[in-house]
C-alpha cells in the first residue's frame, strides 16, 4: 500500500502536531524516519517560531508539517472571567492564589500574516490547520508558495465545508482522538462521531484524499484505516512517551497507567473541547462546564493552578491529552515508532 | 479470512438484535444467509417468544442468537414518574394526553427463569446479553445445554467482567453503535470509547474472541474490524432497511435522508443512553436529561406520545435507532446485504 504522494512523504502517516507536549525535536525524528513530522506553532512566539523553522530547514532530513490553529480570539470577558474564577476559586485558596496572580489571555494565537511572513522565509511543504481554514487572503499566501493545505473535519459538513474552501486534503478526527476537537461549524458535542464511523462517510463525501486521525495506535490499526478509505493517518497518543517528546513526568505516568483508560472531553482547559485523562478538576467540576470562558480565555486561570499544583508533583489541574487508546504509548525513539505503525503498509 | 467457529455459522458476522424493529423474518434471513440472525426477545411476551422460537427453529437454516436485557427492574417511582410526566406536560398537552392514557411500566423484561424454560424447549445455539449478564443459576442453565454465550462490553473493565463470569466472547460495542449502550459498570458516558479506540483495547485485554460493534456499515469496514483484532462483526443499523425488518415508514424516511448524519446518545427513550437520530425531543429536553425514570421506566410516558404522534406521521418521540454511521443502509433484502457485507472474508 503507498498513497502518500500528497504529503511528500515515503509514509502516509503524519505525527499529530501537539502544542505543548513537543517541539522541532519529534518532528525532526518523524520526519527523517519517512513519515511526516508535525511542529505544532499555536503556543509559539514569532520569535520561536522563526527558530524552530531556521532548525527543521537546516537539519530535517525530509518534508515537515507545520500547524496552526484558526480560531477567533475571543474579546475579554470581564464578568466570564469572573464567574470561571469563582467556580475555581477553592482551588486557588487551596494553592494561595490571588486573582492578581492570574494573567490575561490564554496563550493561543490564530494564524496570521505575521506568521505567514515568517513561514514564507521557509516554505515549509505542508501546513495544517485546526478549528477550521484562515482567511481567503491568508490561505492564498500559503498556497502560493506550493504548501499542500490540510485541515480538520470532525463532521461530513465539516469536511465538506473545508474541501469547498480549498483545503488539499482533510482529516477525518474521529471522537476517540486526543487533544482538541477541531470542530468549527457546530459547537454541538453529539454531532462527533468515532473514527470508525466517521472515515468511511467522509471518504465517501469528498473527492480530496481522507486522513485518519483517532484511535491510531499501532500497525493494524493504520492497516485498519486504510480499510476504511482513508489514504493516510495522523497518529499522536502513541507518540507521547517518545524521548523526543516534551511530555511532562506527570503526564507520562498518566500515560502509563490504568487511568489512561479514563478519558474525557473537557473545555476546563482552554474553553474547547479536548480530550483529556480524567483528573481531578474533570471529575469535580467537569468535564464540560458552562462556565469555562471561550477558547482560549480559559486557559489562563487554569494554568496558573496546573503550575502550582504541578510544582508539588500534582496532576489535578493538568490538561493530561490523550487519546482513548494509549496502549499504543511506547517509550521508544520516535524512528523506531514511526517503523513499527508503519511497518503493514 | 474465516474464524466463525466460535458462533457456528459460516461467516463471522451476527445481526445485531433489534428490539422493536424486527422479529423472527429478519433473523431467518440472515441466518439462512450463512450469518447469525439474532432475535430480540426483551419486548417479547412468553407466548411471542414461544411462538417466534417455534417458527424459527422449523424454518431457519443455520444456527441463530436469541438476545436478552439483564437489567434489574426498578421500583415504580411515582415522584419520579411525576417529575418526568411534569415535564413533559407541554407535549402531553399538546397531543391532549392525560395522565391517565400513560401505563405503568416500561415493557422490558431481563432475562428470567420463565424465559429459560421456554428457551430450554428449541435448545438455540447462541444466546446473547446485554447489560451484563443473568444471575448464575440462569447463566448455568443456559450454559447446561450448550449454548454459547456472548454478551456486550463497552469498556476494558466490563469485557473482563464478563470473561469472567462466564461469558464465550465478548462483544466490543464502540460508541458509534446505534441503540442502547450495553454498559452496565458504569453509568458515565465519559468512560465509553469508539469502536476504532476500543476494540483493540478489548482484544489485548481478553483471551476469548472479540466480536466488534459499531459503525461497521460495509465489507470495507468488516475488513477494518478483522483488522483491529475483532474475530467476528455484529451489523445493526445497515440491517434497517431490509425488507425483512419492521422499521416504520417513519423511522426508514429518517435513515434515508440527512438527518441520519446527527444521532446522539439519549435517555430519553428508555432511561438508559442509547443512540437515536436527533429529532425534535432530544432537541428540545436532552438528549440526556436526569428528569428521565430508571430504565425502562421512561418509556411508559414517552411511549404515548409517540404513539400519538406517529398517528400523525410525526417522528417527534419516535426512538429513531441509528449508528453513527448509516451509509450501510439498503433497501435490499437481508440475504443480500449479508453477502455483500462479508464478499472480502
Amino acid at each position: 500500500m503507498t498513497g502518500a504522494e500528497f504529503l511528500g512523504a515515503r509514509y502516509p502517516l503524519i505525527q499529530a502536531p501537539m502544542a505543548g507536549v513537543q517541539d522541532r525535536q519529534l518532528t525532526a525524528a518523524v520526519s527523517s524516519a519517512g513519515a511526516l513530522g508535525s511542529l505544532p506553532c499555536a503556543l509559539l512566539s514569532p520569535e520561536e517560531l522563526r527558530s524552530e523553522l531556521a532548525v527543521l530547514s537546516a537539519e530535517c532530513d525530509g518534508p515537515f508539517n507545520v500547524n496552526f490553529f484558526c480560531h477567533q480570539t475571543p474579546g475579554y470577558d470581564a464578568d466570564a472571567e469572573s464567574r470561571w474564577r469563582e467556580l475555581l476559586r477553592p482551588y486557588f485558596d487551596e494553592y494561595g492564589i490571588s486573582d492578581e496572580d492570574v494573567p490575561i489571555g490564554g496563550g493561543r494565537q490564530p494564524f496570521s500574516h505575521d506568521a505567514a511572513d515568517i513561514l514564507e522565509e521557509f516554505r515549509p511543504p505542508v501546513i495544517s490547520f485546526h478549528f477550521g481554514l484562515p482567511s481567503r487572503d491568508l490561505l492564498a499566501r500559503v498556497k502560493g508558495w506550493g504548501a499542500t493545505v490540510l485541515a480538520s473535519a470532525t463532521t461530513v459538513e465539516e469536511a465538506l465545508w473545508l474541501e469547498c474552501h480549498g483545503a488539499d486534503a482533510v482529516i477525518a478526527q474521529g471522537l476517540d482522538a486526543g487533544g482538541h476537537r477541531g470542530m468549527f461549524l457546530s459547537r454541538d458535542l453529539t454531532t462527533q462521531a468515532g473514527t470508525f464511523a466517521l472515515v468511511p462517510r467522509v471518504v465517501s463525501a469528498v473527492d480530496i484524499p481522507v486522513i485518519a486521525a483517532g484511535g491510531v495506535g499501532n500497525a493494524a490499526a493504520v492497516a485498519a484505516a486504510f480499510s476504511l478509505g482513508a489514504e493516510a493517518v495522523q497518529v499522536g497518543t502513541a507518540y507521547l512517551l517518545c524521548r523526543e517528546t516534551l511530555t511532562s513526568p506527570l503526564h507520562r505516568a498518566a500515560l502509563k497507567s490504568n487511568r489512561a483508560r479514563h478519558t474525557a472531553v473537557t473545555n476546563l482547559f482552554s474553553g474547547r473541547p479536548a480530550r483529556s485523562i480524567v483528573n481531578r478538576v474533570i471529575r469535580e467540576i467537569g468535564p464540560l462546564n458552562d462556565k469555562a470562558p471561550s477558547f482560549p480565555l480559559a486557559a489562563a486561570a487554569m494554568g496558573v493552578l496546573r503550575q502550582r499544583a504541578e510544582a508539588r508533583k500534582c496532576d489535578d489541574f493538568s490538561p493530561l491529552w490523550c487519546g482513548q487508546n494509549a496502549t499504543g504509548c511506547k517509550e521508544i525513539p520516535a524512528a523506531e515508532l514511526t517503523r513499527e505503525l508503519t511497518s503493514l503498509l
